[in-house]
């Protein structure tokens, strides 16, 4: 089934080049066609898991042609669009290998650049899906998921983005619902639910398996969080180059929370002391090595288990047709090592 | 019939506030709160013209109720947030007269807080529309128009955030097209096109009344945009602060246009040396006394005129209703000295 899962990925990156094609030749002014350029450019790389999950959604309903193909495209294109202004926020310089723009063109004439191409791809985005042929019906009730998905998405970029800039005693006295919700909003709706609903309305799914979707959606967004995050700490290769970004970023975890929960004072003072600095190797070994030991990384690893555990049941006790794709993908993301 | 326009305005600010306060009440993360508080602040003290010719759009086609407010409610919304992300470009300090968000929270931290305090207006804008009760076949006209503006907007934006960075050579050859592309797009269809359109879609009109709309919105466009280039250089009691700015910006109109295509060396090489830099009183003077001996002046007024009139003139000859409060609008814009 990995072949299908590649066979879409081509058909979502052959689209997206097809539709930034079009705008290009429709517009004559040349910077105009350079943000076009900008978001093709950027668009390539990416692992079009949202786009595959278009796909599965139809695929639940048992509908298998080319109309999750629009959607997918629109949802990829914000992919490329909000990574755009993430990037700025971040202060990355590469983005799926590639120099951002903000790298690209120095000061403030690349930010400009990079928010208003960030903003083009978020109403070319709503044009694609607004131009489908489905029924009005199909694209009010489209419209108003997708909305509500990038809606989320936002709301938990706005938490992840301010979280971190807390004090190290807020983060000890905050419940962790506060990071639950930043999984629930950045990756649940956004990689999961947010997908699976538009393909799932796209097929003209019931309201009873809509909701069964929500379910899978937000369990499947939780475990592939955390995984992400002991990917972030833990791979030990550096897959990613991470490790020394998220401690960097004090970025909140459930890792970390965890750890500071059950670490004694001693312990607490080494990660408050460390946590949110840019470390050398030693350092980073140090704390990572003090998760460990607080069982933080087991936890997680529970967490991870226990959220696949409860999507896949969900999964397999529903009415829904090629389950397979779904159970495929699933463990797949959640057993990646990148 | 200005007291109506009090009035929409009235009940525009009123239900934005209501919407906003709903927000508020639903998120219980104190930064998602504080954004939708940055919304709501930044939201008031506007004309909220755009609001107003939502209502009259309607009023054309003989409907006169509340089904506006939704519609009105989320384009002033977006209208916030692309100020938001303008105000970034334009490193502004006030709009409005208020301080915008990176005035508040200075460094890094206020330009992330301000890029997702933007993108959530523009998907709360989606959001109120998305949830509005018209049917869906209307609503999916809604979104459609909707998003054909917004995306024009941030065209038109892209142009006139990049055309001044061109040397003064690009300028002498570019053709007038590339200033009224930027009229079009940003002025044209977000302030008059866009708006009316969605009145008149709400209010059910014929395809061949909303084909006089876009005609009627593209001259009132231009007509508005030339009159607000003509104060920028020449509102004598500076009453918009704006004369410097726009000259500092380099900012391209047809009324600098006009003037470096009909200089004579010399004059050229005046302009070339004084536009797009900061000036003392004694250079804007001699830099805008020479924009009047060139007829750049008199030839934008007659643009203002010209563009007024048709407008003007496609109302008389269509069959809408209510035709006063749109040529009453026209007026009051077009004469306005502020």
């Amino acid at each position: 089934m990995i072949d299908k899962f590649d066979e879409w990925k081509n058909a979502i990156d052959n689209n997206i080049d097809k539709l930034l094609d079009e705008e290009l030749s429709t517009w004559k002014s040349a910077d105009v066609k350079k943000s076009f350029e900008e978001l093709k450019r950027l668009s390539k790389g990416g692992k079009k898991i949202r786009g595959a999950l278009i796909k599965i959604g139809e695929l639940l309903n048992g509908v298998d042609n080319d109309s999750y193909l629009p959607l997918a495209t629109a949802f990829e294109i914000f992919q490329t669009a909000v990574l755009i202004h993430d990037d700025i926020i971040d202060e990355a310089d590469t983005r799926r290998g590639m120099p951002t723009i903000t790298a690209l063109i120095p000061g403030h004439d690349g930010l400009s650049k990079a928010i208003c191409v960030g903003d083009l791809g978020f109403f070319l985005s709503y044009k694609i899906i607004s131009e489908t042929n489905f029924s009005d019906s199909i694209k009010t009730k489209l419209i108003e998921f997708y909305t509500k998905t990038l809606y989320n998405t936002i709301v938990g970029e706005i938490i992840d983005v301010e979280l971190p800039l807390k004090d190290f005693n807020y983060h000890l006295n905050m419940k962790d619902d506060e990071i639950y919700d930043i999984y629930m909003y950045k990756t649940s709706w956004y990689t999961f639910i947010g997908p699976l609903l538009l393909g799932a309305i796209a097929a003209n799914m019931d309201d009873d398996k809509i909701n069964s979707i929500i379910e899978i959606g937000l369990n499947l967004g939780i475990a592939y969080q955390i995984r992400d995050d002991l990917l972030g700490l833990y791979s030990t290769n550096d897959n990613m180059g991470k490790t020394s970004t998220d401690i960097k970023e004090n970025k909140q975890t459930i890792i970390y929370k965890y750890a500071i929960d059950h670490a004694n004072d001693e312990e607490r003072k080494i990660i408050e002391s460390l946590y949110g600095k840019e470390l050398n190797e030693e350092d980073t070994k140090t704390l990572i090595d003090l998760f460990t030991s607080l069982n933080a990384k087991d936890n997680a690893e529970r967490l991870v288990k226990e959220h696949t555990d409860k999507a896949i049941n969900i999964i397999n006790d529903s009415d829904f047709e090629n389950k397979q794709y779904l159970i495929d993908l699933a463990e797949k993301l959640v057993a990646r090592n990148k």
